[in-house]
């Protein structure tokens, strides 16, 4: 699992095709990873065809990544098919309430990231997309998702036609805490963000947005108050109409 | 990555410590797996006393691997370091919000995968708790976390001192779909639980615990309807409390 010290994000892919044969490894290979009860609360739908692309692209904001991929792969938390197999077994479901959410969700999330490990040490790339939870109405509607099915993560899956620099991330004693939580100080923050904070491009990023600090591109541009309180809706919304809340 | 074909869930482990080195290394190469904005929500909390573990047992039904691991690490989605990182940055944090949760969750949850793949592949030998969503106050007080901070994994660690068998997974065929859900009939449910329902030690289950049929094990016994709304509750209180609803 060296190729996890060198993982980028890959946004453009070749032309070559992901074939049946490989993705279908990688997906049944990822299963190995740990699932609740050994009930795998999780189902896949793999998208290839331009007018599925092209029905899911507007709940990622269109980036491109959707249309261009090969393949695109909508990761869902998944009580529907568990519930179908009690009922078919003179057994009464319960899983109709949040915990089952987290719990489906949990299991789809791990078995996603085991994926994306295993995707990337075969050689393809990946963009993970977290718009998945954003407008997630959109993704049911298009993949006709039943009820206690819920999208959680979607990936775009290629083979590599970029080569992206290494993305910086924080020292692991920002987010390692020995036997109890210590709450930040001032002085912490400083010592912890000041690679980020002092990266050109990241100075550049905060120049050619007008804004004084790294900290407010994201409170006041990328993920605001107000867009998320919207979403949280959204998702509220739709995990009513999933029958999960 | 081979590990993964034959990875076992470990739940006795040798005396054997876990190096703070090997640790520290894995928690940071972790870190490398995508996150949103690069923001990185998440954080662990490393619990190696007998105190520590004391406290978190009763939160997992006091399971033995929680006193007897070397090393358990409660892994939480975070929106508390950005938000100080924000605060103190002249930028004011928007994240006490549901998706906010969502999005942080999603993060600690990609984030533990990649550290169980890791440290899978380096011989350890884990068990994941999905009890941590079921009373999680009681991780919140016994580690201290602060708002914005919720518990969604824990890991228990250590050398293996068992070989447990491979457990049973469905056909990939009972959870990728084709552009579209396709719901499931009662011959598929026939056809795709067959293996796992013929499975010596699954009958096994069903007669010592005097049920008809293993779905009755999940819906009678350990997931139950009435356990499920009472713990959907308890998460519900503690997102409350952490003030991410």
């Amino acid at each position: 699992m060296e190729t996890i010290n060198t993982r980028r994000t890959i946004r453009k892919y070749s032309d070559k095709d992901v074939s049946e044969e490989l993705l279908g490894q990688l997906l049944s290979q990822a299963a190995r990873t740990q699932t609740m009860g050994n009930l795998q609360l999780y189902s896949v739908v793999v998208t290839r065809s331009k007018e599925g692309k092209e029905k899911l692209a507007p709940a990622h904001f269109n980036q491109p990544m959707v249309t261009e991929a090969p393949v695109v792969l909508t990761i869902c938390a998944d009580y529907n098919r568990t519930s179908v197999w009690c009922r078919n077994r003179n057994a009464v479901p319960g899983y109709d309430n949040f915990l089952s959410f987290i719990n489906a969700a949990t299991d789809a999330l791990l078995y996603t990231q085991t994926f994306c490990n295993l995707a990337e040490e075969a050689g393809l790339g990946l963009c993970y997309l977290g718009t998945t939870v954003y407008m997630p109405q959109m993704i049911i509607d298009a993949l006709k998702l039943p009820e206690l099915v819920m999208p959680v993560a979607t990936l775009t899956v290629g083979w590599p036609a970029e080569n992206p620099p290494l993305t910086d991330r924080l020292p692991a004693e920002a987010f390692v805490h020995s036997e109890t939580y210590l709450d930040y100080t001032k002085a912490d923050i400083d010592r912890l963000y000041a690679y980020k904070e002092g990266l050109e491009e990241n100075k550049h990023f905060c120049e050619i947005n007008h804004k004084e600090t790294l900290a407010q591109i994201f409170t006041d541009i990328r993920y605001t108050k107000k867009d998320n309180e919207a979403m949280s809706e959204g998702m509220m919304e739709a995990l009513k109409k999933q029958k999960f809340i």
